[in-house]
């Protein structure tokens, strides 16, 4: 049985709460957060107790530790928590500056515990089963990766502001959907964008509609576009050209029913929201990070792979801007 | 270079014409219809002359006649063609009594030409290699077939009333397609039906849903279920079951148009109906019947064929009128 | 909090007892399994205890029992929970006897208890989003439903002997499904089928490949296939024709992964079983059944169901034994 | 009537012959190639008689020519053609050079002939169906265009080293869709690309692999990516994000034939190559050709488009030999 904190008790904090509560062998102990209310509540819900970093950092029955705080405590609570001993699964991003992220770095290394950063989409049953069958040799040699992320909408004004920007706040994770899928390094990025969807998201100096270009050191190429807001849902797709063929990742439906009519046939639009596409994704992220604790193995997703798609949202925010490629 | 006389210049014959001006070594040379207007713009398209059947068929220099005039007409011409010596390509139904059908096999049986009957189904693309990759044992022995045909909307009332009845109009060509799919002949056939579009349909003494079930002499089982009406076009589709697995042929697509909106993901309905949606196997039969006469090959669509199908829809309607299984 | 006692830890047993472990508000506390092993193997790892028919039935704290032990022991513990006036859920079929099953209906009745039948189907996301939709006039008022079911392989021959045959056994389900989703009961049933897949079947007396037409009251039409193999999956589809349109339900599969090589575009076949497709049915299931209990409200699927269920089969069977229609 | 000559008899030419042999009111007067004997076979086949270019645009019969000759030949043919006074199709590049290319822009506009660039995806049913949704206002506002181009395989190396390169050779067209489907003009230019699939085609100077990012004058955004070789056939894909929704352009398949197997759910590969994919669009576009010269309309595919497209290629080859972003 081992002993868990969870700091931040928000809406991924529940996502996480209710996971670790459907694993056996892993007990919810102490629920932190600076809103007490919301602390009160997870803590009665999961019969949890609500305490401070301190008290829960220093009972040393605690075995890991849950960050799913705001972005700007996470570099502080991995350090402390690896000071600590604890093991670690941290929300994207390390942190929004690089700097500050390799320290992170080299705090969990000198330390030795596990730190897991929370890329889910590894763990989603479509993405999950396309790369073993990539692994598997079905295609042969990949040779370009095409991903499309868009969300159905764009979050408030308020946190586009503090949110580091579009290729911190939301292509993290399809960086790391590009180092992770062609196992291989970026060469060069070349990133432009545009305000397409809100002329508040230009005001707050972001854009809502990216697109990306990445060469690798092996000479392949991907190409990333983003959006902040698709009419039809959360659209979440990418195919990999290889030698020998294709594989494509599609959007998953909530039901099967196809309707015809006079006007056309039709189908569900993808899952409203990244709660809904990757409700399994977080399940099975959860019991990888405690399978791998439990039995001293690595975790799929480290602070490394944290820092690498950290790069890549840098080097993409300094293409955009200074209308250049990047060389890495 | 074969010379052709055409018998009906009514909308099925001029799908006919038009293939048949198309292929190498084919002259239609004349245009026989009661409807003299019909026969004189027609001849001008196909720069033919317009002819009686007996001046068409005293011509011996005529190698070939395709028969597309009215139901009523077939027998008669069959058996006149077969005794000119033409070779014969007539549209279904053979006729609508089976005496007077089985009359024309002796005929045509005697004289030793050709006749083709208008299967077209057999010749479309999707029906074909469906075919083809059952025969070659792609998913082992064939054990069910489930038959899916729908118009878009009934005809004209006053041609219910001459058209046989649905299952002489419509299903024949589903009875030659279980025929032709499973290469084997039924032991029983049950049929049942209801009037549910339109009374007047009823009132005619027709129905117009029917759901018919066969058992094969080899314990095969088929479905089949039909509607004058779809709302979302002509759907045309059916589905193998065999020990190893199951192919389906699905409906046919005007573009490859996918619309992703706030409602739904939606594509074309089917086309709407047989002339769009056979439009490719209509010129291949034509060019199959000709192919065979020019080379001495059997056809695959043989008045023996047409007699089949028109035994099975015969015992369909009794089934349906004294709601009873008919064993043949 | 309720109390709750379930009757039968096998296979679906299990997956009951893990769906009413994740609902608020309801204690598993007694298991009852002549297999006592496997019902202490259940009471450990759900915290319950092991008890016998009557110690459960005689604890007043029970509220509720889940009947889920073998077909044969329904009826009687149906009846003794009704005497004992706990709320029931109990599995398909009420019994393989018509007249034992009304008899459970008239002892439910007189106890005022509610009993639900198993039709975890109609729980299904797809299927019930069909019906939803079906019940708010999208494709106007149903005309044909044409029903595919086929399990991925036989169960042991020695199950089968005892199974009540095809019709009770496997086509309860799809009984269930036409009466729900036309909302109309069958005026007359016509049978057929066939031993294709394995002759020890047949040896046994059953049947493995079946062919059902329903005509209901309003004249509608209702056709069922199934297949007890069917290599690639559990296969569990329908379609509904109705005046404006078509809704099919499709089949679920386990990723959305298209692969596209030199042989062709595809992608997963169905779930495998029905403990993979009907997951979420089944937990939505029970679901339902602790709210309706807990709020007093009337059931989705009563005992009256699963009466009309088996009179269905009952009927099938004689169709299929006697070679005839029967009128109901 | 009017009367044709066409230049270049070889397999595109043989396309145009064929489509030209089926409009009504056209006739195929002359072939011209310096290769005699494929301009025997052709006149032969099409009751036509061969010629010289000086021969040919002499006759002042001949009211329109069809240039489908190598590519090497287009803009001294335009220009001769133009001065003669004939309408002019011509296929795509206008010449690998924009300095020859807007030399022939000044002699057409000068002449005032027609003169339609063969870009004959815009005639595509699929294509050309989402262009007109798009413009009707289906999805709102166009913001993101995705383009997928792929070919089966490389053509001989000794056809790469005279093709211009990929840009001119391969992305002209998706060129030309980039500035049909989003009605704007580029403002800057990121190409990038490898040689994956063959080391000759590298060796030539060339690439195979090519991802291009188009930032607009309206600040839309459109991706690029092409391949040589795509294992499972010809992939022409593009689909559009625009504010209220998205429209895709999927791949056409030979038949709709699915097969479900122990393995997976399998459709056609699309069609094998642009001969087959664009067999209908060919048609389209050669009939629209001759409508807006019969009827002195203008035609949807002019030589400034092939000019444009031309600038992108030329943008596009020196940002990617440069690696550095091209302001147009």
């Amino acid at each position: 049985m081992i002993e868990v904190a969870l700091f931040g008790a928000g809406r991924i904090g529940q996502i996480h709460a209710g996971n670790i509560a459907r694993l056996p062998g892993v007990k919810l102990k102490y629920i932190v957060d600076v809103n007490r209310p919301a602390a009160v509540d997870m803590a009665a819900k999961y019969r949890a107790e609500v305490r401070s970093v301190e008290a829960a950092l220093a009972d040393e029955a605690i075995g890991a530790v849950i960050i799913c705080s705001s972005t700007d405590t996470h570099a502080e609570l991995i350090q402390r928590c690896a000071a600590a001993g604890k093991q670690i699964f941290c929300e994207k991003p390390v942190d929004l500056d690089i700097v500050r992220a390799r320290a992170c770095v080299v705090a969990v290394t000198r330390s030795g515990v596990t730190c897991m950063i929370g890329f889910q989409r590894r763990f989603d049953p479509t993405f999950a089963a396309l790369k073993a069958r990539l692994v598997a040799g079905e295609i042969g040699d990949p040779e370009m990766l095409i991903v499309t992320s868009r969300d159905p909408g764009a979050p408030p004004i308020d946190y586009i502001g503090r949110s580091g920007g579009i290729f911190k706040d939301m292509l993290i994770h399809d960086f790391d959907i590009f180092r992770w899928i062609l196992d291989d390094e970026a060469a060069s990025v070349y990133a432009t964008g545009s305000c397409l969807t809100d002329p508040a998201i230009g005001a707050a100096g972001d854009i809502d509609s990216t697109a990306v270009t990445i060469r690798t050191r092996h000479q392949r190429i991907a190409q990333i576009s983003t959006s902040r807001r698709a009419a039809y849902g959360y659209d979440q797709r990418f195919e990999v050209l290889g030698s020998k063929g294709m594989l494509q990742a599609g959007n998953h439906r909530p039901t099967e029913v196809i309707a015809s009519t006079d006007l056309h046939v039709s189908r569900d639009k993808p899952e409203p929201f990244f709660l809904e596409r990757y409700r399994v994704a977080y399940a099975n992220e959860m019991a990888h990070f405690f399978d791998a604790v439990n039995e001293g193995k690595p975790v799929t997703t480290t602070i490394h792979d944290g820092v690498k798609a950290l790069e890549l949202a840098d080097a993409a925010m300094h293409s955009w801007r200074e209308k250049r490629v990047i060389e890495l």
